[in-house]
């Protein structure tokens, strides 16, 4: 694995959220596009635009269970004075040798089934005896029950005009219309469509596949046992799930201990399988800043644009972070902090955006909206840092929730939106109008 | 298989699309919980109450990097004046055995270390020289490179009062304390509390699963060749897709033929995956709509409570509409019609709620938001009938996208919104503020 120095700015630049997220979008790329099935390519953009084969209906069909007729066999007809038709036979959805209808007949006609040769509208069987005798019909017999089809005489009860209850080949769409365009997201409508025109694979961006890897040798999985000065590990656990919320495709690598060595051993291993890499813990200034120390080195100089640029934000929390990349694909990196409310925070801001970007879509962040703060007394927020409070957000007004500090794990998850303190702004007062991004 | 009579009205009788949704929601059964490993039980809805069993953090620890020493030994430190410490070693994260900081003496602490006995505060390392003698420091020298850890003098520049930049024991969650409540659905940051208290598996309802098979002997796959009366097999592509959508685990099983004996085996050996049935087609009055004839059947009338009753729903489109169970355990099962607009509107209205009750949730129906009606005509709507129109819906506004024909799948993809007219009105002038369901 390689790492190369800085590619930037330099270790004493204070980055504003903006400049940061703006660098990480002009370097992560959209992933190359790959033919999938229908299914497989859901919640993908679409990188072809569509164009319909055939044209849908591909042919003139019944809207109707009934009987197709002629036109002129059936004017006049009522009730009291119904038209007497001899049935020639089924026509079923799906059937390719159709009967022809002449003068004086009707064939019975299933929903969907082509509008056989002869014929020029459907009557509903509704509107006749359903070859019965018995006055008007409310279905017709299963075929179970008479599985030689329709034979004898239908007595139709009322008028059909020329091609009713008939859907006209190419009504839905025609062969050479643009079904989808290039960037659609396919969602269940749009798989409908592109099956219904018989594509059964199409070209789309994949999902991204999004290594997670946590470090910090405090760091216990979940039902081990807690040893002194030992935590559980929760982000690995909390951004494999926000990545693929996102719509990664999102392996948990889990904890790493605090050695420079195994953390690139690791990062080496993962590469085969990772889009995007993201790591936490071991960004700030430590001694044992695992994350900084194993990616900082600078193994191979001629590897030009690889290379993690450790950085200082101007927000909070988050305020360490790290971006590059790392490997010979160049494999974009973001290593977050380790505490994980600022995790969680730095993913929302920066990781998410970045998987919807190698996705190919345009629109990568969270929805934001104006809410007016309804807060016991006001918020503070340091000078010069761009603040995000945990917050729950209803009807046009949001409540924070826990304090300010970056530890409250327990608070995060009563949240639903971040309240955004600009970094000009020192103190927010309730009632006071205020951004806030959903977190859905 | 075994299927029954009808469990209801009748088949006179004409249901109001409100009776027969509240007859699913009245007779589908949230699924038995079961354990899960955290991140498999993303989405799913908790049904336990989870209770912190130990205090986070749960130890003293320190949020900065830096010095843990005593407060006398640092009062009054200024840059012209500095403390002159004793450095006695590091304190990592993860660490067990502590040193013991004495008067006059200083530990190198890391972020998230605890707090060694003896020391009652905590200077970040830029408030101090690093140990280096040169000054306010910007970081310490990363381990890889002083091996030995922190030994000589440091020299504190600022005063630190007591249990400064120190995350108590249990300020974030207290042993005891409710971490979650039962019904809360699990997202990204409260599997990233579960996991911080240690929590590797819970108790949740399952994702259902949901088998998916479309009927018609005129349906052949996306990318084989359309003969003669042949249209391409859709549904099952979409309602699959929708289905993964609304949280289920789904299993398209494609097109069967109209045949009776071969659509009760296929759903007969679906049976041990299904946790819900949904067939398209083969609803109505036609003499081939095999659902009804096959489902109608009732082959085994001393199993109570099970059976699938067809009814008429005020409703367009989607008029004809199965429901009912099927097999030794009484699986649910929905027949919805079988052309592509009319099965996905069904699937919305009714499939989608049933497997959001299945998975436990409370919220189950998509949002709903009045709109005004962006039209060049007035919308017609059939009296006695519920209409779903196709539409786009922003900022307010809905426009209707296709027609009213229940055929333009092509229109299908382009709306975010179902336009409802209700039942008794049968004529909407544009700019009326009408009710729009929203596709998410």
């Amino acid at each position: 694995m390689s790492t190369a120095a800085p590619r930037t700015a330099g270790p004493d630049h204070l980055w504003s959220v903006d400049e940061h997220l703006a660098d990480i979008l002009a370097t992560v790329r959209p992933l190359e596009p790959i033919e999938l099935n229908l299914l497989d390519a859901q919640g993908c953009v679409l990188v072809e635009d569509v164009t319909v084969p055939v044209s849908l209906p591909p042919f003139d069909n019944s809207s109707m269970d009934g009987y197709a007729v002629r036109v002129a066999d059936v004017a006049g007809a009522s009730e009291q004075y119904p038209a007497a038709l001899e049935v020639v036979g089924d026509v079923a959805a799906g059937q390719a040798d159709l009967l022809h209808v002449g003068p004086g007949q009707a064939a019975r006609i299933m929903t969907g089934a082509p509008l056989p040769p002869g014929a020029e509208t459907v009557v509903p069987v509704e509107w006749t005896d359903g070859g019965l005798g018995e006055g008007p019909a409310d279905g017709m017999r299963a075929r179970s029950l008479a599985p030689e089809g329709a034979t004898g005489q239908v007595l139709v009860h009322r008028p059909a005009g020329p091609r009713a209850h008939v859907r006209a080949k190419g009504s839905d769409v025609r062969a050479g219309d643009r079904a989808l365009e290039a960037g659609t997201v396919l969602g269940p409508p749009q798989i409908s469509l592109l099956a219904a025109i018989g594509r059964g694979t199409v070209r789309v961006r994949p999902r991204p596949r999004v290594v997670v890897l946590s470090t910090g040798s405090e760091l216990v999985q979940p039902d081990e046992e807690l040893r002194s000065g030992q935590i559980y590990d929760s982000n690995s656990f909390a951004l494999t799930a926000a990545a693929r919320d996102a719509g990664a495709i999102a392996y948990r690598v889990g904890a790493v201990a605090d050695d420079a060595a195994t953390l690139r051993d690791t990062i080496e291993d993962q590469l085969v399988r990772a889009d995007l890499v993201v790591t936490t813990g071991g960004v700030s200034v430590g001694a044992y800043d695992v994350v900084k120390e194993a990616l900082s080195y600078t193994a191979d100089e001629d590897e030009p644009g690889s290379g993690v640029e450790f950085r200082r934000i101007a927000m909070q929390p988050g305020k360490p972070q790290g971006f590059g990349s790392v490997g010979p694909d160049h494999t974009p990196l973001l290593a977050l902090p380790g505490n994980p409310v600022s995790s969680y925070v730095s993913f929302e801001l920066f990781v998410r955006p970045a998987i919807r970007t190698l996705m190919g879509l345009t629109d990568v962040h969270r929805p934001r909206v104006r809410a007016r703060l309804t807060a016991d007394r006001a918020l503070t927020s340091p000078k010069g840092r761009r603040q995000f409070l945990r917050g729950r957000y209803a009807d046009g007004t949001v409540t924070p929730v826990g304090g300010a500090g970056s530890h409250l794990v327990a608070a995060l998850a009563q949240a639903n939106a971040l309240i955004v303190v600009p970094e000009d702004v020192e103190s927010v007062a309730p009632g006071t109008e205020t951004e806030v991004v959903l977190l859905g």
